[in-house]
């Protein structure tokens, strides 16, 4: 077993706690030694392993999550936090499909970047290699055990999981099906980690980075938890707060697309990072298109807080307050307001925006493009919906994540941002000059 | 003037100090913004009306150099450290050169990485744009200065530049030949500041990030200074702390290649990060080779700490201590050991390496392929001298720095290491279906 067992009483000695974390790290990262290594096949067969023991132990997922449904239940914790923390026959299908689908990408381990010949005749080699070892903290959903350990086990990477303690019997059962999975693939057992312990101290540790055993930390959950990450993380981290993604609607926007996009990109799931959370509308095309959009998405269940405009537009839209700009709902809510043009329309974005994602609706490629080059966010698009967020609509397959952040990932986390690279030099016995 | 000028009395109100650097902070914000726009005929002609001041004001800095030199000396400081700190018409007209180098060099930013079209016809681009803003904390020698400044610019990102104290006056100097570049071409004035203080307050508010307007922190100095920003920065840092390089003979070494290699790796300059300071014999080939290798660096000046071995090869030899292995000397000294092939070699370079730059010499295609492979280094060279790791060398252009740390910029950092990206996605209405 690798699942870190732990006492957890209230007089337990915190030194067991510290001593067995730090061991959880130093095996990941032995194992992720291991892993960088290991062949394509390797990886891959122990993926579609993964995805028959989640099958195979699917009864045993299920009365463990049984136990954990319960008990939030019995805690009061309010319906959609145990909508995502209840398991049924069909999402633990799910969650063995999505490894079977991260079986089928193409390895991004030891693919080569980059390469070029020098004058001297040194021939430069960019090559993915592994991260080495991620440390995943996450809520309530238990799939998000899953899907990382299969990101992570196909990118080279241990990972070291932490899920919320709501969830603790669910993930212990997932875990046992993937660590099976790995055992039978002859892949080491420590390549996936979970820490089994509802103690707060634990994800302290790992925001330390572990003793150095920590690569980066991925963060998946609330706001409150990945903002914690943020603050306290020592090592690197894959994450964004927020996703306040804005859909603008230049002048010269065509009415049916914009429709569409709006709505779409508003209501497909209100609670996604891609989500949008505030439409801007030219003033220029506001008498002709605000009222349609706006109808669009009260009657797609929208609640609308709205601007003078927006207001006189359609009597049903609530008065937007200043916090309104800049709030992430997550919820069937949008802030509307007309702006004088593109330049104002960035300016709002860039003022209230969160760099996620934010599009532009126009049928003027120079608008367009203008957009696309100075909104300074990690997924800026044309014409298309801000719901297209997402690491397998890109065609990276699964995501760990989106980040916001400007290094190393931006946008999508999929396998290959969660490899680095290095330098591989072939001469034949050049030496440098004075 | 865009460097910050501050009393530095005893005395002085720390808060002055803050509200200066953080307005530093600000305006470096303001003036990156307008750089990630600049076109590249702008940046270009910037740098090359730089080159051209630093040129005509040469004989300012060679002035405000002398003051500086004459303060070190008088302090007793050491006389490598001088050496670092003086300027003379050489020097000044090698930072024009430089300057005029990078303007030579491909615009990274805009260019398009990467795209893609996904089966409902969107078409995913990945750009590159600039970081934002740099921080640069760099020591004694004043010409970091303008290569940092132009890489910067270059990349179109602002840069606060904090050099050491004894270099102040050169700094300065130098700095009013930049601004006037910048100027002249019509760009932020703000785009390269010159934090104007010996406080070391100054660079606690650097590594905090300046409130967010710091994004990426490069230190150039000794292992004190790296350590340090390492350690506090609460920013990403790239940097290396040290550069514990390998040479590995293996069985199959040719010894004319191993012979001037060995010696280049070592001697061809013993103070820069790319320096070997350890050498690996295989024990197969060490009758024929140890010898004559350990002959060759003992002649070309350098001290020789071996093992038992290397001194039964050579009487000249000192015995080596357990702290020799794993030591940057940075100087005309190597430890010499032999090992029992090459999974010896690599066991011994993952236990003492810094994951900076190793290298193996064989004729052995497949033992090269398992060292390049199997060595977890920014940088592994096949029968090529370890100081090639720069990025002159690999063709980058110049370089702000070399980093060993696995995230966003491995090995050396050019331009296009100071840039990041965006996802740039054209539609035509797209949806996303639920």
């Amino acid at each position: 077993m690798t699942a870190v067992k732990l006492a957890v009483s209230a007089g337990e000695d915190q030194r067991d706690l510290r001593d067995i974390i730090a061991e959880t790290g130093r095996k990941a990262r032995e194992a992720a030694r291991g892993l960088a290594l290991a062949s394509s096949d390797a990886k891959n067969g122990a993926l579609i392993t993964m995805a028959a023991m989640l099958r195979n132990f699917s009864h045993a997922i299920l009365e463990a999550n049984v136990l954990d449904v319960e008990a939030a239940k019995l805690a009061g914790r309010p319906s959609a936090f145990v909508d995502r923390l209840t398991l049924n026959p069909g999402r633990v299908d799910a969650m063995a499909c999505g490894l079977e689908e991260i079986a089928a990408l193409p390895d991004p381990v030891g693919a080569v970047m980059d390469h070029w010949t020098r004058p001297n005749g040194l021939h430069i080699e960019r090559v993915r290699v592994p991260l080495g070892v991620v440390g995943m903290i996450f809520e309530s959903r238990p799939n998000v055990l899953a899907d990382a350990g299969g990101l992570c086990l196909k990118s080279g990477n241990a990972v070291i999981l932490r899920g919320g303690s709501d969830g603790l019997n669910s993930c212990r059962a997932i875990h046992n099906a993937l660590v099976s999975g790995l055992r039978q693939a002859g892949l080491p057992e420590e390549a996936i980690q979970l820490v089994d312990s509802p103690d707060r101290e634990a994800v302290g540790m790992m925001l330390a980075g572990l003793g150095g055993t920590i690569d980066v930390i991925v963060p998946r959950g609330g706001r409150s938890l990945v903002a914690r990450v943020q603050e306290e993380a020592r090592v690197p981290v894959f994450a964004h707060l927020d996703g306040i993604n804005h859909v603008f609607v230049h002048a010269a926007a065509n009415l049916d697309i914009a429709s569409n996009v709006v709505v779409n990109s508003k209501m497909r799931r209100t609670g996604v990072c891609g989500a949008a959370e505030a439409l801007l509308v030219d003033e220029a095309c506001a008498p002709t298109h605000l009222a349609p959009l706006v109808k669009g998405l009260i009657e797609a269940g929208c609640e609308v807080r709205g601007d003078a405009n927006a207001r006189a537009a359609d009597p049903r839209v609530i008065p937007a307050r200043e916090e309104d700009w800049g709030t992430e709902f997550l919820d069937a809510v949008i802030a509307v307001k007309t702006v004088a043009g593109l330049d104002e329309a960035m300016a709002h974005i860039g003022r209230y925006g969160s760099q996620h994602t934010d599009c532009i609706l126009t049928e003027d490629a120079g608008a367009a493009e203008r957009f696309l080059r100075e909104v300074d966010s990690a997924i800026v698009l044309h014409n298309a919906s801000t719901q297209f967020a997402d690491g397998g609509e890109f065609g990276m397959g699964a995501e760990i994540g989106i980040a916001t952040g400007r290094f190393h990932a931006r946008g999508p986390v999929g396998v290959e941002q969660l490899t680095t690279f290095k330098y591989r030099v072939h001469g034949s016995g050049q030496t440098r000059p004075v």
